[in-house]
């Protein structure tokens, strides 16, 4: 029986108090801090344990210190647990130093409504099929994240990787895992973050672009097979951008949504 | 010396080891259950105070159970104090009881790097000027909020309250306060949540459209005046849709960005 590289990345092991170990997986990384999707989803393991509900609805992660390679706990609390949903506060730690706070009200999404209405004014966005689409090359120096996961950019957004950035702060392509693991509720926070940044694409001098806050929405369950994601910002401005992505699964459903704030690119610091 | 009303109705108190008594105010309410956003508010005033910074830069409230006027406590928990930002938790309780639970990051926004690389990819909401703009006629069943804000909604969007929906999940129209207090990054919280749902220009049964949780970015301090708010949803599934909002000074500035996630129509509880 296979077990996939994420599903052994993300583990948890509950102790007692509502505390939940676990190991911040190698490869996992940026250049050796953990990516924040990959946190997101590894924090949400032990709260959706904590409350007995599948399904993040919504997630909050503030972040506050790198997340390295080693051992992890997550210290849950159940803030309310009604009939459909249960809110839970989660704070993944290392060695007494808190990464980061999430805040999550959890449910059963597969439990929905077909009979509710329905509106939907968007399409997933258009990029060549999965098939043809092209891995991104891995430099020696993409991060090893990217040996994970399975990101094909469109053609048009994937130029900065060869100093052509295409001026417009946007981010699309298909995301699965590269060991051909399904997406399913928990993997979708990953996909929400496992993307180049969408300033990326412009013409600022690149570099580190951390993460203050991500939130994501879960809006259905996806069905298999990999998703479409767009990553797009309008507003750039003191300092900061945002970051709103959406995901779509093979039956183009929209499954997530996706807001993060983060900084413009700084240098990375030197220490 | 005029005391606003909004100030009196978010004034905090510090008792000890970080716990703020308050109090909510009546006529900040929908039919008894205070408004959301001064909920938020209310809460944000505290987490504010224990932790030295003036501004929301990016807060996530998680609504539990209703407030009701009367006395409230917020307790705080500042997780990390670094240079430019501080990341708190906040719990407002009433009697025991948890009414929303807040995950913020603060930092000080009139600091702000003005040569920093700026993009800006959308306009401000084209509204009839403010003077002319229609304040809303108070029907006798108008939400008490209502008598506390100064909200003049676009005349596209307003026609459900006479029974005529437009079709189109939108709302965009003039927020500011009643006696004239100006709009301060505080109050945004308010803005951001004061407004009719969106979906209430659907052809939906209308009713109670409880909101699972809200997220604020402050992108920047209020220049002196009304601000224009647009709030739209793009995705009505499963139970539930998104509201993003965002909110410009009278400069034309996106001061705020804000997005909900809230459960579609339901008649009001029987309770």
């Amino acid at each position: 029986m296979t077990t996939y590289e994420f599903d052994a990345a993300t583990r948890v092991q509950p102790i007692d108090g509502g505390v939940y170990a676990s190991e911040i997986h190698d490869g996992w990384d940026i250049h050796g801090n953990a990516n924040g999707g990959y946190l997101l989803a590894l924090a949400v393991q032990a709260m959706r344990a904590a409350c007995g509900r599948p399904d993040p609805v919504t997630v909050t992660a503030h972040y506050l210190s790198p997340g390295k390679a080693g051992p992890a706990e997550t210290i849950t609390e159940v803030l309310k647990s009604g009939r459909r949903f249960a809110t839970v506060s989660g704070s993944l730690r290392q060695g007494g130093r808190e990464v980061i706070r999430v805040l999550g009200t959890f449910g059963d999404l597969a439990g929905a409504h077909p009979d509710e209405p329905r509106l939907i004014r968007a399409e997933p966005p258009d990029l060549p099929p999965f098939e043809v689409a092209r891995s991104r090359e891995l430099a020696d120096d993409a991060p090893s994240l990217m040996g994970k996961v399975d990101v094909r950019l469109h053609p048009d957004d994937d130029k900065f990787a060869t100093g052509r950035p295409s001026g417009s702060p946007v981010q699309r392509g298909w995301f699965g895992f590269a060991d051909g693991r399904d997406i399913d509720p928990l993997s979708l926070l990953l996909a929400c973050d496992a993307f180049p940044p969408t300033v990326f694409n412009l013409e600022l001098e690149p570099g580190w672009v951390p993460t203050l806050e991500l939130t994501v929405h879960l809006r259905a369950v996806p069905s298999p097979g990999p998703v479409r994601c767009l990553f797009e910002t309008r507003f750039l401005q003191n300092g900061f951008f945002e970051e709103d992505g959406e995901v779509w699964d093979s039956e183009g459903r929209l499954v997530a949504q996706s807001r993060q704030l983060a900084l413009t690119p700084l240098r990375p610091p030197t220490s």
